[in-house]
């Protein structure tokens, strides 16, 4: 039987999970919520439904797995707890420092109701926690780099467009090859953000806008780019729609550590993410783990969990033996 | 209380896990095990016993973690099921074909005696494998690529040996970095063998031996040598000793794959290895995975298991509130 998996929220990433369920055979998209007017949403999935979100309590036993597609900032800290109530559930819970707090709130519900409730599922926090997590208990002497991009950066796109005079832009973050080159050298370089990183901005100016003053606006705005070396480039509004409409990212997690007796032999370990679609890969890593929460459930789990609670075969459609057999 | 580790042979593999051992403060070496004169053997750690293989099952309450560190053509397939019989194991068997009989054995064996098995731990198979079954399950739809080195292929180095004439030698595998290049540009290319890795070979010949018979010799060698560009280098015994008696090795693992509703988005996942130390590094994974036997078996599980079995977050010393703040 397939797995019923419902999307909550049509977005970027909600139309990214629909793609990735169509390329699992053992799943199906059952529904998909949206807080819009259902009847002027149309997916792509001609089988599945398209529902209001006040109609979701309905679905309780024709979904395995809901996929919460909302953001981190208010849409997630709210959503998930609710509706690991009804559902196993599964987000993409991005901001780093209050995953204790979201995971507390999650578990909580997802206990009380005997749920299984994935959190800060996709790449990261997601694949890069986990090989950060993975190379540090291998090499437990070493250091840590993550380096992101080249990418697309939402917040940093977005601050570019809400200065005067700017009507369209996007951010690219660089890593900065020398560094990344020092990292598998096996240097240990100690690195300030400037070293690490580089921002590249592409802007459409609004008629009789002052590109020197945009330009300078932009370099010394603080956290956002005033510790980087940030380069502008002006373009127009067909430029940026034909050249950068894309949403690509990436990035790389390395660890650089010793092992002898006398710590004298050097190791890396090195994983890359190279992305033309930061949504759908994010999508896809939720969808594996959809199969992961449907198979904890029928287990008899509940509760939150994360990338770090799951044994890696939870993921793969392929049983324990074919496994063995053709990955090992 | 530690985890108390027992390793079974004493060669460059137990000797990286007791290096290994000494760099996690949760685990003790209890005693080593060897088939020789204990008496003859000398380890590192002083608070260790050295003992012989025929008193093990003396150690039967003493140690909670077995690392059984023989060669996987004779050795592991009677010591593992044997071993698993008294204390939980690991084991680094990496005949890959072999591995569905291995498993097999050893669960019979640590199913009925109630202990926990884990087989094939190490980077090949162990991370690579690992590597491989989390990005086929994130990108279903893809191509594989696995590339080994640079490393010394111990293998073709006692191949080269073997060759009348030869007095020393040893074997480096190459990949080829065109080929890598191809893979990451998302090209998909189908790699001949040669197309994928080249070998290096450094030589030191008998007095009077035959240089172009030799060169001849190796490059023909079929399976070995014959489908590869093989370069061969003549050397003195004292330059091989000063730059060749190291062990390093490494490699990579690739996937690219597709995404969205028509398949228009790429993706490439990452994996690299570049170890000074191979068999430092496959005990520094052993080790890891040791933790994880030590807990499982306190939970009450038993019977063989691999590393796709295992949650990662039973390899790390830290708790899961420790691990979800710094690493998620």
């Amino acid at each position: 039987m397939s797995i019923r998996i419902g999307i909550l929220g049509y977005g970027n990433l909600g139309r990214g999970v629909e793609c990735a369920i169509s390329q699992n055979e053992d799943m199906e998209l059952a529904a998909v919520f949206t807080r819009r007017d259902p009847k002027k949403l149309s997916i792509l999935t001609t089988t599945a439904a398209v529902c209001s979100v006040s109609e979701v309590q309905e679905w309780k036993d024709k979904i395995d797995v809901m996929i919460i597609c909302g953001g981190s900032a208010t849409d997630l800290p709210k959503q998930t707890p609710e509706y690991a109530r009804y559902f196993n559930v599964i987000d993409s819970f991005d901001t780093h420092a209050k995953i204790p707090e979201h995971f507390a709130n999650v578990d909580a519900a997802a206990k009380e109701s005997g749920h299984v409730a994935i959190i800060s599922v996709g790449w990261d926090p997601g694949m890069f926690s986990l090989n950060r997590m993975y190379a540090n208990a291998i090499l437990p002497e070493g250091s840590d780099y993550t380096f992101w991009g080249k990418g697309v950066s939402q917040g940093h796109s977005d601050a570019i467009r809400r200065i005067p005079g700017v009507k369209d832009g996007k951010q690219y973050t660089i890593p900065v090859e020398a560094a990344l080159e020092a990292v598998r050298n096996g240097e240990n370089p100690e690195l300030s953000t400037r070293e690490k990183h580089t921002r590249e901005c592409f802007v459409v100016l609004e008629e009789g806008a002052d590109p020197t003053q945009v330009e300078q606006t932009i370099k010394t705005m603080p956290n956002y780019f005033a510790d980087y070396d940030t380069t502008v480039h002006f373009i127009s509004e067909e430029e940026l729609q034909e050249k950068h409409s894309g949403i690509p990212h990436g990035g790389f997690v390395l660890r650089s550590g010793k092992t002898g007796w006398n710590r004298e032999h050097s190791h890396l370990i090195e994983y890359r993410l190279k992305l033309d679609s930061n949504p759908e890969f994010t999508s896809s890593v939720l969808v594996a783990y959809a199969r992961a929460a449907s198979r904890l459930a029928r287990e008899g789990q509940n509760g939150a969990k994360t990338v770090f609670d799951i044994a890696p075969a939870y993921l793969s459609a392929k049983s324990g033996e074919e496994l063995r057999k053709s990955m090992l």
